[in-house]
């Protein structure tokens, strides 16, 4: 039975697509509260043009929202009521068990890390996403809560993603990799050193090193990097694969061959490399449940981003989480 | 008439690959002069079982090699006569052009740099490979040369760069972007937010931050960043192009769609994105031409990187960066 709030004045198409992508998720999923943060007026506007509303949507009302190109902590001070603030709080304060913002990323992070705080041990959260591989997922973060990281952060990242690719993608014992220039110990610079360093001598399934290439080919579970290199990674990654299949689709058209686009399984893999189905991605780190979903996130991201969210909430992922993070400081000290 | 020395020890089928693609680069080019760098008695006996060698190649003895896991700067103090020194000497010493290596890709940029000396006022080198976008190709730089960049390193890949786009990629007025993980201002790391300032005063064509999904869409002609991220990267566009085909072929075969592997326009793009096909990447910053291949390169790739080599001492790339860099120091100062 897990309430979920929704940041209903963030992403590009705000507020229309998450009040739809919403209604379509109270409407599928009835087992789910549904929060609807933001301005009242605005939003009991939206609401209006619909023939009903669900029992299990309510909107929290939010006098303010902070904008896509804003600097987070400044606005988060300076904007006391906004949308994003008042969800996280909404989790603080238990009366929702997890937060969903397609909004300002820098101020989802900060907001549900100093309205939730964090899991004792963790000094700043990481985002992850799923990375499609040739053999199933592969969990990568950080990739984007954290620009400037420190080893110790990293570690943290390893457990998590750990629990992450437990919980989530199913794997018993996850393999966590570093990423790094080259397999050899002596490779990288300072951060990733003593990151390795850390690892080795961690409770971690630690499998040393990665290079770029071995996450698509399965050779770990779990790749751990600094939020500025996943960052880069994160959107070349979905630039690379759009562009691939941009030029693969004009290629069967231009050449008359255009049966490929009714394969399931092609359109499968696409699926998997393009942003609306994936639809969210979870910050680990803080006590309560936050995902992050891109800013053009779509009514069906929404939706489909909120089914993640109470699912995450079902599945205790924080508890889990809280305990691995536990068990391993308990054993390094 | 250019001259190029091959490190014929270097790469994971040395000496066959190097020496195959060696004789095809020979026959195929007669006006390109080839030195074979490595011992003269397996080089020897390579060449032996050929009808026969092509007069435009010759053997250059050298009596040792670095291995792919060998630490650069510790294997070449170590081993004074290896392939890759010598070959990177002739350079030095105007017995050849241009050095070609795909062995141990830190000793090749160690050796060139030491034995080559650097451009005036560029402290490291830069490896650049052209990225295909949905409009053509992309430079980007540092894609491992240089794992701990200062900001002055960065501006010089700019002007480096901004000259390989010129000439090799034959475009008028590169744009120079800085890899970052978003478009504004206060977005990055310290390195990132320094050199940002110093590309804005500088006479670079320097069009901002760009993010990873820009290189694809064509944003830029020139995308900048240091080695580690680059090196990362490069790696990333690999394994993930590799694995996208793959999948695309399966699909295409599990459901019967086999036709898109005779359109030309597919294998074109594939072609661009396999490194086979592209063979070799530049080192930016030398005084002589170096160009390194990966470490699988394929007879076919020593074939090609050696005619590219040949191709950019003809259109006198390093007159061009070393004219471009000090017109850029001159204008800073």
């Amino acid at each position: 039975m897990a309430v979920v709030a929704v940041d209903a004045m963030g992403g590009d198409s705000a507020p229309s697509e998450p009040v739809f992508g919403a209604i379509a998720a109270a409407q599928a999923n009835p087992r789910v509260t549904i929060k609807l943060v933001g301005d009242e007026s605005v939003l009991e506007r939206e609401l209006e043009q619909l023939d009903s509303v669900p029992g299990n949507l309510s909107v929290v009302h939010a006098g303010d929202f902070v904008t896509m190109e804003e600097a987070p902590v400044e606005a988060l001070r300076k904007k006391k009521d906004s949308s994003i603030a008042r969800a996280a709080t909404l989790v603080a304060e238990e009366e929702a068990d997890a937060v969903f913002s397609a909004g300002n990323t820098g101020a989802t992070v900060v907001a549900s890390s100093l309205k939730m705080g964090m899991l004792d041990g963790v000094r700043r959260p990481g985002i992850t996403i799923p990375v499609p591989t040739t053999k199933g997922s592969c969990a990568l973060l950080d990739v984007g809560a954290n620009i400037k990281c420190k080893p110790e952060d990293l570690v943290n990242y390893g457990c998590m993603g750990e629990v992450y690719a437990n919980v989530v993608l199913g794997i018993e014992k996850p393999r966590v990799g570093l990423l790094n220039v080259g397999q050899e110990d002596e490779k990288g610079n300072e951060l990733v050193k003593v990151t390795r360093q850390m690892m080795e001598t961690s409770d971690l399934g630690f499998v040393g090193n990665v290079e770029g290439q071995d996450i698509f080919m399965g050779k770990c579970d779990v790749a751990v990097t600094d939020g500025f290199v996943g960052n880069v990674l994160l959107k070349v990654i979905e630039g690379l694969a759009e562009s691939i299949f941009e030029v693969v689709e004009r290629g069967m058209e231009r050449d008359r061959v255009d049966s490929l686009l009714e394969s399931p399984f092609y359109n499968k893999v696409k699926a998997n490399l393009t942003y609306d189905e994936y639809g969210a991605a979870p910050l680990l780190g803080t006590k309560g449940v936050c995902l992050i979903g891109h800013g053009r996130s779509t009514a069906k991201a929404f939706q489909s981003a909120i089914a993640v969210a109470a699912s995450l909430v079902d599945r205790d992922l924080m508890g889990h989480m809280s305990e691995r993070v536990s068990r391993s400081r308990a054993g390094s000290t």
